[in-house]
């Protein structure tokens, strides 16, 4: 006989914006905040006689969730993916007795206000680099929030500090030892608070920095290397977190070879490719 | 201090396509097989040295990986994807003792044989459905393998017999009930084997077309009640595997309000959205 | 000084399913039809002054559009994507006298009726290939429809029966000649019909099945060898259609290099890849 | 009988990235730029026999015409991507007598030199915004050449000074007039220019800043009337282009209805969708 096992469902892409008008001395003022939301609710609970019985009686419909991001986010005073993803998910458990688990998840997009001729526009804003800001946050009915913040897509790229040398070689190795190579990523970076009241962020702001930072500097010997020590510079500037958790595919920019045509070709023009492509992923923990 | 925790690294969609010719009376036919599959490399082991003290010697470079997949295949007998996993796994494990566990996975895309007035063609395809036939295999050193066959992004969708009501009405529900509506899905499902000896073929074959089987003449009175009557139909023609895991997103075909214009609309003219969309998943267990 | 040269506007991706009931001895069967399409308007006219006098007194908005799209499916007996264009074309005409063309766009999803053992069940579906019916339909408002049907994203491959050998050698050319190699590519193709009263359907079968046919038995020399001649068969059994154009980009699948590991590869294991691709388009007129 | 009509064959999608060292006082210094590069040809010529005759002997094959970006590149000192694009169209013309006509696209992503600490990084790069800027060259045989440039994807959104409101209302209007949207676009922007010799990047960047500057500023009665407005700000500030092209589509984000929870919405909370969207195209001509 056939039985349920794990199981959870909810509503995915509910996509969300919103304005916010900071005050001025008299009232709401003219320089508007933008942000794009989207937002994915799973629930775990006590749904088993919806699956096996055809029993709605304890189903919240997904629509329903969807009604309840847009009108909890008009009361809202969250500022940031993690308030609005307590707020939501603490506001399901309490109407939903049958549900022990909220997780939700935020993407955010990354609007940026525009200067024109040197000065921050009020009310103009440009979609930025790929990247989102992002947060899972997941909560059981009688335990405390569980946050994970962290940034999906971060696209970048060093010229020069990178080298590849001193590893296995077999049968089947084709690989030349690089001591200067390009090394690009498309960075998935991920790191759990400790608690979840914390300035979220202002410790974002700064982990990104620190990342950044390493990885600009950093003598790569690998992407293992550098991944482990832009880590370590996260966890080092951020008492806060707890983990950090980064994937960086390795997106390779090949040496264009041009011996065929009787050209050297020192590290100047290279040919980039999506697939296949490295993939390294790690925890690093204090 | 910063340490190394959970770590992994491979090569991505790393891309494949065979030409497999029949034997014939008198040696190789002309009837032609064609195969195309995207491969990835994931292994763990003792490769701690690579992210903390940038000693790449114990690093079987991703490049590798890749050319592993190549010249297996050219040797390989393997007709599914499920045996090429592991002889690609089994190789790796064999030849790197650095390594604790390796895990593949591969999709294959629907490549299928074409017809000409009739008759089936020997040697011309065309790209089929969305959906990809996918398997993911892992090896521990010392233990066998686990293999979990599926398809990703089976996009199916029935224009009857789909009811959802009785479900809870709070303040925030605006859905309406509804007895008779479009039932549109992309589903990802995965099963794993009881063992790995399997004529995975064959089973494949009988899993899916007992869900579509199941899905067409199924009284649906939600998408949890599809999902768990899917999923025990394919349980029951395959004694092969222990569970069966489905997501089954709800992809929504919204009745076209046509009342501001005077007409009606017995389910006749729908606005299909992506998002957002309901989400529901589950394991179905025996 | 500036001023307004070419323009137009319209409403894009406007999403519409559709249920057809075929009509059963007693009234309307259990035998449904079901098409989804995604329609594209663009209009040109008299909307000048919108752009430089802030007046927006002959604009109908795109929102109307949409609208429009859903009030006439409902009461169109159109059974194509062709009749459809022409329908919506023709009110959006009639209904706006400072319009002087409509241009309709409509692609329609490859929803195929499944067979469950063998019969064909009368209200389930499956999302086939990744190819699209299309079709665009323009009229200037004193003249006459002109229609081009086609078919996007026809995703199809030969794996032998295809040479590319006698081209230009000059000092860059590195390719090698290949006298068996695999054809892949995903074809865009377009044809206009003579008259706008056609029975499009019968037509556009007989077109797809002409073209598969001489792709399937052509001995071609190159890509643009195949295109001229499939072109030809279509034309060949079409007297309904004017011209038909092509584009095949040529999706290459690499001959595996395997000497590196001592190994032969007669035509058995490739490298698929998307890019770089080559890009051959023409016209075949009678 | 069938003939071959209008015709063209290329490369697509050819990538190339570099890096260029800034010449410093003793040699190559550490300052490093990085540009990548997406490279479309397209040949137009006395290539009917490929087509008709089965005869390759006048085609240049695609894979060469790859080989020949790589090669250029590294011998170019182009600093844009339209010196590139000129410089390669007239090695394609000048060896290969049987093209009459070169066409050249090219696409730049958009990789910015990030800063750390308040200090851009000589050798770090990340990837910003979702455009890329453009460039389609084309050449006769016998002319000069004709360089439209532009910028794809320009994703840009104000939260003010945006209205629609005076339209035509008919049997099938909803929507309700605004005095106060949101206005977000999309855009893809294209400018001719009068002559082939111009400083190309200061330019661009004019252009660039000179339409985002009056995109901020605009009080928008409808995207007609923004484009138009923008484009003549362009217009005005680049005496080097003839005519500038946009594609507007309007990306809606519609105020979310909390009416049915009894709540106000002063355009505080939307709901961004991405399909259908308005489309809105014109040239603006001097």
């Amino acid at each position: 006989m056939a039985r349920l096992g794990e199981n959870r469902y909810g509503k995915s892409r509910v996509r969300l914006s919103r304005i916010t008008r900071a005050s001025g001395p008299s009232g709401s003022s003219d320089l508007h905040d933008f942000n794009e939301w989207t937002v994915g609710v799973l629930l775990h609970g006590d749904f088993e006689s919806s699956f096996t019985e055809a029993d709605n009686s304890k189903l919240l419909p997904t629509d329903t969730m969807k009604n309840t991001v847009y009108s909890l986010a008009r009361g809202s005073s969250a500022a940031t993916i993690e308030e609005f993803a307590m707020e939501l998910g603490d506001y399901l458990l309490r109407n939903n007795p049958q549900v022990s688990k909220a997780a939700i998840e935020i993407h955010e997009k990354c609007w940026e206000r525009i200067s024109i001729e040197g000065h921050p526009d009020a009310t103009t804003f440009k979609l930025g680099g790929p990247e989102s800001q992002t947060v899972q946050a997941e909560r059981e009915r009688d335990g405390g929030w569980a946050i994970t913040s962290g940034v999906d897509g971060l696209t970048i790229l060093k010229t020069t500090k990178s080298a590849f040398t001193g590893y296995i070689k077999d049968r089947l190795t084709t690989l030349k030892p690089a001591t200067d190579r390009i090394f690009g990523t498309r960075a998935t970076i991920k790191w759990d608070y400790v608690s979840a009241t914390q300035k979220f962020s202002e410790v974002r702001a700064r982990i990104i920095a620190a990342l950044l930072k390493e990885f600009a500097a950093h003598d790569s010997m690998s992407v293992q290397h550098t991944l482990f020590d832009i880590g370590k510079a996260a966890l080092a500037v951020a008492p806060e977190i707890a983990r950090i958790h980064l994937t960086m595919p390795n997106l390779h920019h090949l040496l264009a070879d041009l011996s065929p045509f009787g050209q050297d070709n020192p590290n100047h023009i290279f040919v980039p490719i999506d697939e296949p492509h490295g993939y390294i992923e790690a925890t690093i923990e204090r």
